[in-house]
């Protein structure tokens, strides 16, 4: 009755990189329990509350009832809350049945992936990218083609990176805005681009990852959705966990073509089912309630954002740009490779990253995590004070790197 | 930009079955909405609410602020909660970190298939079977080895059958007990010959499906992991969903060896992340906190379980065993099979379902979905009085079958 671990654990598995996301965390916790006193700046996660009318509406939902299976993608009334966010807001149009709920918008990419990758199909992503896209491609024996743009594009791949990245295997291209992790937004002009080429091709959709829709300072969202002819091959992502503070709540949707939708409800009425029943009663009302409280988030992320790029403007060597939404900056920290404080030297990111924990005690994820070697990401859903003592820790610890 | 569905979704998903209960309570859905009065007995949840305690506990998480991302695996409150219940009522020592958190134990069972199924391995199924296990084990490209057994034998492969169907390719044994959809409960002895064939072989788990654990009208459950030498080669599943009546809460768990929680946990981390957040804080208060109105529950269902074997027995031609727990009745159809009303002839089970659904207006969901072509599965999840009507009803209408 041995059990060969080798032999037990399934071969993509024993391949698959644990979250560096959650592993940079994690390593912030330990010293943090060592009693050394860590400012994490690792997370993807709003630093305030569930508004207290959406935690009400949950209760009343337990109160009424709400506590038994839902449909797979989804209660109709959270559905139809979804088609009205998405009519009003987005000024695009979709059936209930276009939308599939799920316990995050992690679990709605998964499902997309599943619904259309075969061993062999590519997706084309772009980079910097959220960790999750690239591991999850893998996941379903695809192949991850990864364009990627650093700090002087402003993070943005070309339309023309993208033209040569696609190949007849391609099935979908894959990219987030407002972007994490950096903060960068699509233009209008520059979804018109991509638009264009992927009009170009058969049997290839845009993911649209959408998630930070609200958390947008330069103006309004625009979906890659809306512009002329790419609705029918477009699928939106979005979700609750950023705008309305609610990651641990675990809903995520899914707005697309209608066979997407079919087959992504196929998919997760085999690993999940339905989301959390009571939970969307409370998130069905939450997305066609009034946004004040979401706007007041956006209004202090703003502000913070503008700290960040004064605080780090002026820490020698380290290159900032101007992040347009979400809430991380990106900076590039290459010309630091190479230096050394006398006893440790900087060879890349996980290093300049791993130094910065252990010397300057702020929490940070490597850029490598994301597809970029030349940065690190930090988060700046946390208070202002903690953003200023982090931004001194760190830049009085690289003055010792020479 | 034209997209050919027979390319864009994966193979595997275009051969993907529904799930015929999901489809079978839409079937009875659809019928009650043309105004018929329909008594629906297909699906698996109980038809109380979730009990007040454990729904105030979800409104002070929410007060407390556990709005926000747990842990992959879950809490550690959740898991340790878990492992004093293991220890507690089954004898069984399990550290936190042996323990997954899921959003509901069908992801919990999917956590662990494509955590130790490469494409080509095996798994045996007892049959009859919950419907998930195959279209889970052929998701992973794996493949199902199906072991049957009719009502003759209280609907339990035997051990002997067991030895015949494992491979050198079989990675896991997978039966549920108490049974969906029989009821039926292995014995001590059972599960003891099951332990010694599976102890025989290197490389081969056994998956424990408890999630109808407290649903036991003989006696105290009893766990395969608890016989000697079981625990390290046993992956036991259970949740939230039937002993609390909290199926829309999608909670479920895992607990086994190290390495498997580990790798289901990276499963787990690319898939969905971490269950709801608040949900969990109550079920950690829920697991260990006083189980009377799990006893009253289970209580009611024991009383109807001795109705349905009384109202059935009394119909001609249909075969009831005597389950043991869960709440469903597996009766056996299959004398009807080649009969006619004059109008309508019942070939097999699917027949025999469907004429249920149209003429006696009871849904019920057919055998063949659960590996089992001679029966038909009736939820007793419904109160005295339609359960009577349902039976009065099937009667009725089996009467002009000759």
């Amino acid at each position: 009755m041995a059990l060969d671990q080798s032999i037990m654990v399934a071969k993509k598995i024993q391949g698959m990189n644990e979250s560096a996301t959650i592993k940079m965390a994690q390593k912030a916790r330990d010293l943090a329990a060592k009693g050394v006193k860590v400012i994490s700046l690792t997370l993807g996660e709003p630093d305030f509350d569930t508004p207290q009318y959406i935690k009400d509406k949950a209760t009343e939902g337990l109160a009424l009832g709400h506590t038994k299976y839902t449909p797979v993608p989804g209660t109709m009334e959270l559905r139809s809350a979804i088609c009205s966010k998405l009519k009003s807001e987005n000024g695009l149009i979709y059936e209930p049945s276009q939308i599939v709920v799920s316990n995050g918008a992690k679990q709605t990419i998964m499902n997309i992936f599943q619904s259309i990758l075969d061993p062999g199909d590519e997706v084309v992503i772009y980079a910097p990218y959220w960790v999750s896209y690239y591991e999850q491609v893998k996941f379903c024996d695809a192949l991850p083609v990864v364009i990627k743009a650093g700090i002087e594009q402003d993070f943005k791949a070309t339309a023309a990176q993208l033209d040569d990245a696609i190949s007849p295997r391609t099935r979908a291209v894959i990219f987030s805005s407002p972007c994490n992790p950096t903060g960068s937004v699509f233009t209008k002009e520059e979804l018109q681009e991509i638009a264009d080429i992927v009009k170009k091709h058969d049997n290839l959709i845009v993911i649209s990852d959408e998630i930070y829709e609200y958390i947008n300072f330069k103006g309004e969202h625009v979906s890659i959705a809306q512009l002329p002819g790419m609705q029918e091959v477009t699928a939106i992502v979005n979700g609750f966990s950023k705008g309305f503070a609610m990651t641990g709540w675990r809903l995520g949707y899914m707005a697309g073509p209608q066979w997407l939708a079919s087959a992504c409800t196929k998919v997760q009425g085999q690993v999940t089912s339905g989301a959390n029943s009571f939970g969307q009663y409370a998130a069905a009302y939450a997305i066609t309630a009034d946004k004040s409280e979401t706007k007041s988030m956006v209004t202090a992320f703003h502000k913070r954002r503008d700290l960040m790029i004064s605080l780090f403007k002026e820490i020698p060597g380290i290159k900032v740009n101007n992040p347009d939404g979400a809430f991380y900056l990106f900076p590039d920290v290459s010309s630091y490779f190479g230096k050394s404080n006398g006893s440790n030297t900087i060879k890349n990111a996980d290093d300049f990253s791993e130094m910065l924990l252990e010397e300057a005690h702020v929490g940070s994820v490597s850029g490598s995590a994301f597809g970029n070697d030349d940065c690190i990401r930090l988060s700046y859903a946390a208070s202002e004070e903690d953003l200023k003592k982090a931004a001194n820790q760190i830049k009085e610890t690289l003055s010792k790197y020479k």
